[in-house]
C-alpha cells in the first residue's frame, strides 16, 4: 500500500489544510516520509456527519454480515504483510517480535469480537411477555435490547501502535457493538496508522456499507482532540493515554449541553506484593521475571510493575540483591518517542532525589537514541505512604522495591494508593491467610488480581478486566480490554406492545437472529425459547 | 411507630444540631408534627463512615441472607399498616388509593430484587479456563465477577413518597446489589420517610447486619446534599427530581477527586404521536385516556405525556375538540408542595402567554390549596420546532396539543427534542409504514417506545427502562426502574490464577451459589457447568 500523509475521511484521501507533520524514527530522531497533512476544524466535521448518517445502517446490520466485516478488517490487516511491521517498527521502535505478537493480537480480538456479534448474548434482549389476566392491573407485553450509542471517537494510544490504535480494541469493540468510529490517529504512528486505516476502509467498501462508518483523521495533538469530543455528533469516547489529557477530555465531555461517556485508560503503578513464602524458592528467577515485566516493551505497557512490595529482613535482602544484579545486566530499549524519553529522566530524576528513597541497580544505556538505563529504586513502607512523589507513574523502565514488616502496613498502604489497573501477589500456601486479609482491599482499587504472574501480557478473552477506579480508568465500570468491553457503547431501550410489524428483528417473536433471551428474568437458550414467548 | 423527628444514623436515632423543619400538609397548608431536626455536615459523617464500615460485610453476604433482608423490609413496610397511607396522605396530597397502590410497588420492587439475588446473574460471573498446552504461549486461568461499586447515595423523589423515596427503586436496587445506602430524605414527606426508614433499620437490626447498612438523613436541601456527594465514602450517586438539582449533583461528583457516577432521572415531556388512523376510531375515548393520563396524580408523574402530535385537518380537530371538553370535566388536585404549585403556574402562564399558543381547555381549580386548574394548551407543529419555551417541562397537569401535516414534519419535531424517558404511538395498521419511519428517530430521543398505550404506570419489571438520553437522565446507560437498574451499581474484577482458597464463592470451582457462569463466553447454567469449568 502507498501512504498518502491525508486523512481517510468517510473512505476519501483528504489533504489537511492545517500544518503537516512527520513520523518520526526514535531510534534515529530521523524524520519519515511522507509529511502528514493535519485537518482543522471545520474539516472535521466531514467526518463526524459521515459517521452520524452511518448510524442507521449500520447499527441494525445483519449479525452475520456484521462479522465478516469485523473479520474483513483482520484479513486486510495481515494481507499488508511486513509492510506494517517495518513500518510500525520505524515509527515506535519496538521490536520486530514484539510487533508481529500485536499484530495477532489486534486481528485476534477483531475476530473474537465477531464471535461476540455473531452469538449475540451483548444485545442483552429481555422479554416480558403480557399478562392481560393479571389482578389489579394486565401487564403490557414489553421487551428490551442493547442498542448502539451512536459515533465514537477513538484515540490511538502510542504504545500500542496496532492493538490500542487504528484497529486496536476501542476501535473493535464500538465497531462490534454498531458504532460508526471516527478515529483520531496518534501523531508518534501516522504511517501505521494509515497502512490500517487503508485495511478498515477496504472492508467498508468491500461489504457495501456506508463509507461514514469509518475515519481516520490527523489533526494537531489536543485541540481537534477536544474538537472532535465536543462535536455533537460523538456519542462515546475512547481513550488510551497520558492522565492529564484523559481528565482534559472528561471535562470536555463533561461539560457538552448533552454530556457523554468517556472510557479513558489513564495510568496504573501494578504493585506487586511479595510475601515471605515466596522467598524460600528461587529468588533469582523471581527478581529475573519482576525485572523482565518492568523492562519489557522499555516497560512501556500500562500493566508494567512500578512497584513492588517485599518483606524487611535477609529474605528480602536477598531478593532486592538479585534484583539489583538482573536490572544491571539490561540495556535500555529506544522508547516510543523523544518526549516519552524526556519524561522518563524527568520522572527517573524526581524520583531518585527523593528523600529516603536508593537505588538498587540500574542497567546501562541502550545503543540507539531515546534509550535510558531500566533503573530499580528502593525504599522503605513508611517513606512510599508519607510521599506522594513516590506514588507517581514513571511510564517506562523504573521500579520501586519497597520494604514492608507486616501485613497491616501492606493493607494501610493499599488504603493509600489510588486506583489501579492490577494488583499481583507472590506467595505460595504459608501466605493464603495473609493474602486473604490483603484482597479486599485490593478489591476496592484495582480491576484485576493476580498471583503468582506478572501483570504485563493482558489476555484478550471473556473474563479480562482491564480497566479499575480512578484514575486508572476514567470509569471503573468497564475494561477496555476483553469481549465485556462492548457493553461500553450500548445502551437499553424498552418497547411497550409494539406489533410484530414495528419490533426490531431481535425481540421478534420468530427470534430471526436466534438470540438467547431473558424472559420473565430467565435466560432461554434460543433453541427453547419460542413456546415460553408465545405461552 | 412513632415519630421521633430524628436522622436515622447507622440504626441511632440521632438529633439534627442544624435547624427543624416541619411536614406540610400541601391540601390546607398546614404544619404537621413533630418538627424534624436538620443535621449538619459534621454529623453526615457519622453516616457516611458507617456505611463504608459496613461494605466488608455487606457485599459479600450469602445470597440467602440478602435475598431475606430485603424481603424483610418489605414485610416490615407492610406492617406499619394504615398509619404509612394516613401520614403519607397528609404530606403529598395524594389519595389513599394512589398510595395504597404505591406502596405495593414498593414492596414488590423490593421483593422482586429479593429473587434477583437469590438468582445472580447479576453477579456477571465470567471464567476462561486455564489453557496450559496453549501456542505460543498458555493462557492463565482468568475469572471475573462484578462487585458492588461501595457506599450509595439517595435521594428521595417528592412525586412517589413510598416507590421512589426511602425504600423506593434507588436504594433497592443499590441494596440489592451489596451497596450500603446513605439515604437523604426530601423535607416534603420528612415522616413517611422515618415510618420507612424505621422498617428498614429494623430489617438490618434484626437480620444481624452492620447498622451502618442504612442511614436516613434529614438535612437542608442542597448543602447536605452536595456534601454527600462530595463524601470520599460515597461510590455513586441515585437521585430524582428537577433538572437544575440533578446536574448540580453531577458536577459535584465530577469535580471530586475521585469522579463518581450519578444516576440522577430528571425530566420528560413524555410525546404522544397521534397517527391519523387512530382518529377513525373513539375519539372521545382516546381524548379521555390522554386527560387521564395527564391529570393523574396532578400530573406530577415523570411519564406524564406533557405533549401530544395529533393531525390537522377535521379528526384531528375533533379530537382537539373532544381533548377540550375532557378537561374541561377535571377539577384540579391538590400538588405535592406550595412550591410545585407555584412552579406549575408560573411554567403554564409562560407557555399560555407564547406566541401562537392557544388554550384547548381547562378544568376548574380543586377545593383544597395548591389545586391549580389542569389546562390543555395547543400550537402548531413549526411553532413547536421555533421556540424552546415549548420544550420546556411543566411539572403537573398541563399537556401541549400539537398539530402536524406531514411523517417529515415529525421526524424534524423528534430530532429536535431533547431527551426523553418515553414516547408513545396511538395508530392502527394502516400507520406502521409512518410509524417505522419515525420509530428509528425516537430510539435516538428516549429509553420507552409505547404503541396504543400511555406512558403513565410504569412496570417494575426485567424488560423495563426508565431512562433516556440528557436530561431525561444523567446517564443513557441505565434505568432507573426494573431488575437492570441493579447493574448502576456494579464494576467488574478479574481473578487470574488465584487458588481455591482465595477465590470469592461466586467463583469457585464448586459454585456453593449455584449461579448460571459464562464459562468461554458462552453461559453454562449452574446444573451443566462444573463438568466444563473443571475440563
Amino acid at each position: 500500500m502507498t501512504l498518502t500523509g491525508h486523512s481517510l475521511i468517510a473512505g476519501q484521501a483528504v489533504a489537511g489544510e492545517g500544518k503537516t507533520t512527520f513520523g518520526l524514527n526514535p531510534a534515529t530522531n530521523e524524520q519519515l516520509e511522507p509529511a502528514y497533512t493535519l485537518i482543522t476544524e471545520d474539516q472535521l466535521q466531514a467526518a463526524t456527519s459521515a459517521a452520524a448518517e452511518a448510524y442507521a445502517s449500520f447499527s441494525t446490520l445483519d449479525p452475520e454480515t456484521h462479522a465478516g466485516f469485523l473479520e474483513a478488517i483482520a484479513d486486510n490487516i495481515e494481507a499488508i504483510g511486513d509492510d506494517l511491521i517495518i513500518r510500525a517498527g520505524q515509527e515506535t521502535g519496538l521490536p520486530a517480535a514484539r510487533l508481529q505478537g500485536e499484530r495477532a493480537r489486534t486481528t485476534g480480538q477483531l475476530r473474537l469480537f465477531a464471535s461476540v456479534v455473531r452469538q449475540g448474548d451483548f444485545r442483552g434482549v429481555r422479554i416480558d411477555p403480557a399478562l392481560p389476566d393479571r389482578a389489579p392491573l394486565p401487564r403490557a407485553d414489553i421487551r428490551q435490547r442493547q442498542i448502539p450509542l451512536g459515533p465514537v471517537a477513538v484515540f490511538g494510544a502510542s504504545n500500542f501502535p496496532l492493538a490500542f490504535s487504528t484497529a486496536g480494541g476501542d476501535t473493535a469493540s464500538a465497531l462490534a457493538a454498531g458504532c460508526p468510529v471516527v478515529f483520531k490517529a496518534h501523531n508518534a504512528h501516522p504511517g501505521t496508522s494509515e497502512l490500517v486505516g487503508q485495511a478498515i476502509a477496504k472492508a467498508v467498501s468491500d461489504a457495501g456499507l456506508h463509507p461514514g462508518v469509518f475515519s481516520l483523521i490527523y489533526g494537531p495533538g489536543s485541540s481537534i482532540g477536544q474538537a472532535l469530543v465536543a462535536d455533537p455528533a460523538i456519542k462515546a469516547v475512547g481513550f488510551t493515554g497520558s492522565q492529564s489529557a484523559g481528565i482534559a477530555l472528561m471535562r470536555t465531555a463533561a461539560a457538552r449541553s448533552e454530556p457523554i461517556p468517556v472510557y479513558a485508560e489513564m495510568s496504573s503503578l501494578n504493585p506487586v506484593f511479595v510475601f515471605s513464602g515466596a522467598l524460600k524458592g528461587d529468588v533469582d528467577a523471581l527478581a529475573q521475571q519482576y525485572v523482565a515485566a518492568v523492562t519489557g516493551s522499555s516497560g512501556q505497557l500500562c500493566t508494567s510493575p512500578g512497584l513492588l512490595f517485599a518483606p524487611v529482613g535477609e529474605d528480602g535482602d536477598k531478593l532486592a540483591a538479585a534484583v539489583g544484579r538482573a536490572v544491571s545486566a539490561c540495556a535500555g530499549q529506544t522508547m516510543l518517542t523523544e518526549g516519552i524519553a524526556a519524561s522518563w529522566n524527568s520522572g527517573a530524576g524526581a524520583l531518585g532525589a527523593a528523600e529516603n528513597v536508593d537505588i538498587i541497580g540500574e542497567g546501562t544505556v541502550g545503543p540507539t537514541e531515546n534509550a535510558p538505563a531500566p533503573t530499580i529504586f528502593g525504599t522503605d513502607i513508611a517513606d512510599f505512604v508519607a510521599n506522594p512523589v513516590l506514588h507517581a507513574e514513571i511510564f517506562g523502565a523504573a521500579s520501586l522495591v519497597i520494604r514492608y514488616s507486616s501485613a497491616e502496613e501492606l493493607i494501610e498502604a493499599t488504603n493509600r494508593l489510588e486506583g489501579q489497573l492490577t494488583a499481583s501477589l507472590q506467595l505460595t500456601e504459608q501466605d493464603y491467610p495473609t493474602a486473604a486479609r490483603l484482597i479486599p482491599a485490593l478489591e476496592q482499587k484495582v480491576g484485576r488480581i493476580i498471583v503468582n504472574g506478572w501483570p504485563t501480557g493482558v489476555e484478550v478473552g471473556h473474563a479480562m478486566v482491564h480497566g479499575g477506579p480512578f484514575p486508572a480508568t476514567s470509569d471503573t465500570r468497564t475494561t477496555s480490554v476483553g469481549t465485556l468491553a462492548i457493553n461500553r457503547f450500548l445502551r437499553p431501550v424498552a418497547y411497550q406492545s409494539l406489533p410484530q410489524e414495528l419490533l426490531p428483528a431481535p425481540l421478534l417473536d420468530a427470534n430471526p437472529w436466534q438470540l438467547n433471551r431473558r424472559v420473565d428474568g430467565i435466560v432461554a437458550e434460543a433453541a427453547n425459547e419460542k413456546d415460553e414467548v408465545n405461552a
